[in-house]
C-alpha cells in the first residue's frame, strides 16, 4: 500500500526521512506551508501526523518552517527522527497516517528554513589547485600559503539563497579583459556553477565562545545540496582585495530537502590524509571520522557532465564550524555554510565549468551543442546519494536551476 | 518644561528625532522593548504616544523593533516623522505626552532592528591608499586597478552585529609573521577599529531587479555609526584569496540611534570630484548630491585620537546601493551596509589605528600610555554630528565598545 511500501532500493525509504517545507499546489487546497518528511515519492505532513497520533512533537512539526525544529537541539532531533521512523514503519499507524501523505507531484516545495548567515568555504584541494593553476599559472604553488593551515571561507549573501527550482536571472556587471583599458558593463558571459554541499546549523552559540570540533553534531542539524552560481568575469574584476561579492551574490540555490546527520552515519569516512600539522583547534586526529562519502552528479539539461566525490574534501564540516567560531563569532539557528566546490582528482569529477572547460579552453560536448559557460535556457541539476544502512542508498534530493536572460538595468 | 524645552544648540532637538529601541532599566519597570524617539536627554515611547494621541501610526510604532517601520517605506517614513515633529513641538500635546517620556539614564538601549545581510564597503580613497601603502609598499599604485571603477565591498557577518555598549571579547585566531614557517594560534595582538557610517535598508527589492541610483531614498531609511572591529593579524594571514573573514566577523558595533535621512537634508554635499569616468549605473553627475557632511570623532578611553570627515568619501551610499544590486541581488528590510573606514587626508583624520600608527610604527601617546593597537580594558567611542537646519547640529549618537580579555578555546 503506497506510500508505506516504498520499493526496495528507493533512496528515500524509511532509512532517510529528509525534512522540507511544502504547500499543496492545487489552488483549491490549503495554501499554508507545513513541515514535510519525504518517504518515497510522497510527503508526510509531519505536523498533521503528529496531531493525529497525539505526539508531543506536534509543537515542533506543525510549523510553516523548519526553524523551531532546528532550534530544538540535538536530543530533540534524534527523538523526533525516532518517532517519525516508528510512524512510517509500524503498520498500526498506517490508517491514521494515510490521509496525511501527499504525492510529491501535488506539492510545491519551499525554502525550508530562514537562512541566518551564509558562509562559503573552499575546502577541496583539487578545486583550489585547479583554480590556482588557471588564474596564477606562474605561481610556485597552486595553493596559497594559508590553504593547508585553515579552511578558507568568506561570507555570502543570505538574502539571495533560493530553493531548488527557482529560476536564476543572468547577472549583469562590470568585467575587464586584461587587454582592455577600462571595464565594460553587461550581462555576464562566463556564468558558472559550483557543486557544493551545504550544512545547516540548528543550535546557536554564544558570542565570544568558540565551538570546539567535538561539538559539531550538537550544532549542525543536517545537510543539503548547494549550487553557488558564479559569474567568473564579474568575480575576476572585483575580487582583489576583499574577495568575491557581486560575482556570487545574485543567487545561491539549495535543495528543498535537508538530510539529517542522523541519516548519514553509514556515509561517514575519514578525510584525506593531512599533509601539514594542524593547530589544536582544527586537529581532528582523535575525533570521529569527519568526512562524508557523498556521490554528487552534475547535469546540464539532463546530461551528466561531472560526478564529484565529496569524500575527497580536505577540510571537514566539523573543522569548518570550529574555524568559523574560533574568533568568538556566534552561531544562529539557520546559519548555512557551504563546503566549497567539490572536485575530485580526475577530469570527470570537477564541480565547476571553470575547471571542466579549463576556463573556456576545452568546450564540453553536450547533445544540444558545445558549452564553455552557461547559456540562457540551460538548466543545471545537482543530485547526490550516500551509502546507507545495509547496502541502501540515502538520496540527497536535488538542486535545480534554469538560467533566464539578463534584465536591462 | 523638560523634556520639551530642549536647550538651544542641543544636537538632539526636534530637528533630529532619531529612532531606537529601549526598555526600562528599573527591574520593577515594564521589561518589554519599545520603539523610542530621542529628544534631548529623554526618550519618547513612540508607540505609547501614538496610542495616547489616537495616531494611525500606533501600529508601526507600538512594536519591539523598528522592523515594521523600516518595511513601511518612504511615504510612511516621512509621514511618521512629520507626525512626531508635531507631537514634540505643538504645546497642546505636552500634557498628553509627558508620561511617555523617560530620561535616557532610566533606559537600556537595544539593537534597534533585525540585521538581514551586512555588507561592508571600502569607499574612502585616503583609507584605501593608506592601506595600500602599508601592505603593498612596492606597488606602482596604492589603489588596486578596480578601485576607481566600482565601490569595492564584501559581505560580513550579520549575526555578530551588536549595539553600542556591548563588550567586545578579544578574538583569538591564526597569525603568521612573514619570517615564521607556520602560523601560531592565540589572542589577536593587533586589534583595531574602523570608524564607519552604516546605512539601514527599509524597503526591499525583487531578486533579479537592480535598484537604480535615483531610488536610493526609496530604499534607505537612515544611518548609524558603525565600528568594524578588525583583528589585523588574523586578517593578514587569512584574506588571500577570498577576503576578510575571522579578522572581522567576531563583532561589529552600531549606534543605538538610527538617524532618518530626512533629518540630514542640510548635511548633503557633493562627493569628491571623480577622477575616472563612471559606467552609467554609477554615474551620479545628474543626481542630487550624494555625500554627507558628517564630522566623526574617535576617542579611546575618552581621549580623542582622530576626527574623520565623512564628506571625503569617494563613493556615495546611493552608488553603493546601486552597485550592490546591479547583479540582481535583492534587498531585504534590515539590510545594513557600512561605508568603509572613513579617513580624511590629514594624519589626525584617519579612521583606524592601522593608519593612525602606520601599522604600529608610530605609537599614539594617550594620557594612560602609548597605544599601537587596542589593549584589554580600552573603550573606544565614535561620535558624530552633521549640519542641521538654521545652523543647528544633528547628533548621530555614539557607538561605544570595551575590549575584554580573550577567552581560552
Amino acid at each position: 500500500m503506497p506510500p508505506f511500501d516504498v520499493p526496495e532500493g528507493d533512496p528515500f525509504g524509511p532509512h532517510n526521512l529528509p525534512y522540507g517545507v511544502f504547500s499543496l499546489t492545487d489552488p483549491a487546497g490549503a495554501p499554508e506551508r507545513r513541515v514535510g518528511v519525504r518517504l518515497g515519492d510522497h510527503v508526510l505532513d509531519a505536523g498533521a501526523a503528529a496531531h493525529a497520533l497525539g505526539s508531543p512533537y506536534a509543537g515542533l512539526l506543525a510549523q510553516p518552517t523548519l526553524d523551531p525544529l532546528l532550534a530544538a537541539g540535538r536530543t530533540a532531533w534524534s527523538d523526533v527522527r525516532r518517532a517519525l521512523t516508528a510512524w512510517v514503519t509500524v503498520p498500526a499507524h498506517r490508517e491514521t497516517l494515510a490521509p496525511h501523505f501527499h504525492p510529491l507531484s501535488d506539492v510545491t516545495l519551499h525554502l525550508p528554513f530562514t537562512v541566518a548567515d551564509y558562509v562559503d568555504f573552499y575546502a577541496s584541494e583539487n578545486h583550489a589547485r585547479n583554480v590556482g593553476q588557471i588564474f596564477r599559472p606562474d605561481a610556485a604553488d597552486s595553493l596559497t600559503p594559508n590553504w593547508k593551515h585553515l579552511p578558507i571561507g568568506y561570507h555570502g549573501r543570505s538574502g539571495t539563497v533560493v530553493v531548488s527550482g527557482t529560476d536564476v536571472v543572468r547577472p549583469s556587471g562590470q568585467r575587464k579583459a586584461p587587454a582592455d583599458t577600462a571595464p565594460v558593463f553587461g550581462p555576464s558571459i562566463r556564468l558558472d556553477i559550483e557543486a557544493e554541499v551545504g550544512f545547516v546549523v540548528g543550535t546557536p552559540s554564544e558570542q565570544g565562545r568558540p565551538v570546539p570540533l567535538g561539538d559539531y553534531r550538537d550544532h549542525v542539524f543536517g545537510l543539503c545540496l548547494l549550487n553557488d552560481w558564479s559569474a567568473r568575469d564579474i568575480q575576476a574584476w572585483e575580487y582583489v582585495p576583499l574577495g568575491p561579492f557581486l560575482g556570487k551574490s545574485f543567487a545561491t540555490s539549495v535543495s528543498a530537502w535537508i538530510t539529517p546527520l542522523d541519516a548519514l552515519d553509514d556515509a561517514r569516512v575519514a578525510p584525506p590524509v593531512r599533509t601539514h600539522p594542524l593547530l589544536p583547534y582544527l586537529d581532528d586526529a582523535s575525533e570521529e571520522p569527519g568526512g562524508y562519502d557523498l556521490r554528487i552528479s552534475v547535469a546540464i539539461n539532463g546530461h551528466v557532465v561531472s560526478e564529484p566525490p565529496f569524500s575527497t574534501m580536505y577540510w571537514t564540516a566539523a573543522q569548518q564550524l570550529a574555524h568559523m567560531t574560533v574568533n568568538g563569532a556566534s552561531l544562529r539557528t539557520g546559519d548555512l555554510y557551504g563546503s566549497g566546490t567539490v572536485s575530485g582528482a580526475s577530469e570527470g569529477e570537477r564541480g565547476s565549468l571553470l575547471e571542466l572547460t579549463w576556463n573556456g579552453r576545452d568546450a564540453l560536448e553536450l547533445p544540444d551543442g558545445k558549452r564553455t559557460f552557461l547559456e540562457d535556457g540551460d538548466e543545471v541539476t545537482l543530485t547526490a546519494w550516500a551509502p546507507g544502512p545495509g547496502g541502501t542508498r540515502v538520496g540527497l534530493g536535488e538542486v535545480r536551476g534554469l538560467i533566464t536572460p539578463a534584465v536591462s538595468p
